[in-house]
């Protein structure tokens, strides 16, 4: 049970907090659709992969496994990208410019400073642009936000992967923006 | 000198970072809009001290600063507001409820899972309903995300705590929805 009560407990993650708060839920939606599916260099599947794996690192197991499952649609992987997202990418092919833009992803997780000059370098050194950079570090700040939002609310997600494939069809190709 | 290339470099903290992509500073602005000045059981000025705290816990000068500005207007206090929200609120009396909430939004800032049922029940012992529980929550999550905007992308920030007093006024009185 979630730590506040919400109007439909069997809504999960931050479906039944949107619920709650319709008025905070309208910018949430908007900003998570602009980010993920806006105007980018990068790719929806590439700004899903960054978002799912920021939310492992936060150990935040709904957004990690409906975003790894939206990544899952836009590039038609199988499930086993979850775990692949956990395992830092083991089996799927990764490109030098999205593993540059995923370190620094890694480094905005821990807090903005420990971004430094460096990364920034090998991430344009692997043939990122600004907006490319601008949109990871956004992203990853995002999600830090997305993340403890769902578990400083002890909010309840299934546990089982298969549970999000259609949640993750619906994020990718209906989008964020339904409040 | 920010890591990315912005449009106009003297505009300091997100301010720079709202003029590089107007696409996202309408959601986000949008959001601190609702969350900071829109219906909550908090005032603007609670909700705005919890947000100055949350970004000093995140070591971020410039947000830590200008929302602490902000609620400096919205509460009639001095600038010495700023160097007590660094120091947990030695001065300034901070009301059970607001100390109850302020540590839960400090474990929020570690991260969701750190916030445990006997926060939640000490903040209800103190008076807390639900919305203040749940706006609580979320601004410290959304300012893990403002924070690490702001300085993942090292933008550049005043020092000086009295540069920031006519933007708290602004920020206070007219808002945070100007894109």
């Amino acid at each position: 049970m979630a730590h506040i009560q919400l109007p439909n407990e069997e809504l999960p993650g931050i479906v039944g907090l949107f619920n709650f708060k319709p008025e905070t839920a309208k910018p949430l939606g908007a900003l998570a659709d602009v980010l993920l599916r806006g105007p980018s260099p990068l790719t929806s599947g590439e700004r899903e992969l960054i978002a799912s794996y920021v939310s492992n690192l936060n150990n935040c197991h709904f957004c990690h496994t409906s975003h790894g499952a939206t990544a899952m649609a836009h590039l038609s992987c199988d499930v086993n990208l979850l775990d692949d997202i956990k395992q830092d990418f083991i089996t799927i092919p990764v490109s030098e410019k999205l593993r540059a833009l995923l370190d620094i992803a890694a480094k905005v997780q821990k807090g903005g400073k420990h971004v430094l000059e460096e990364d920034i370098a090998a991430a344009r050194e692997a043939g990122a642009v600004d907006q490319e950079i601008h949109d990871t570090v956004l992203i990853a700040a995002a999600f830090c936000m997305f993340n403890r939002y769902v578990d400083g609310l002890g909010t309840w997600a299934s546990k089982e992967n298969e549970a999000y494939r259609e949640m993750g069809e619906r994020m990718a190709f209906v989008g964020y923006n339904r409040y």
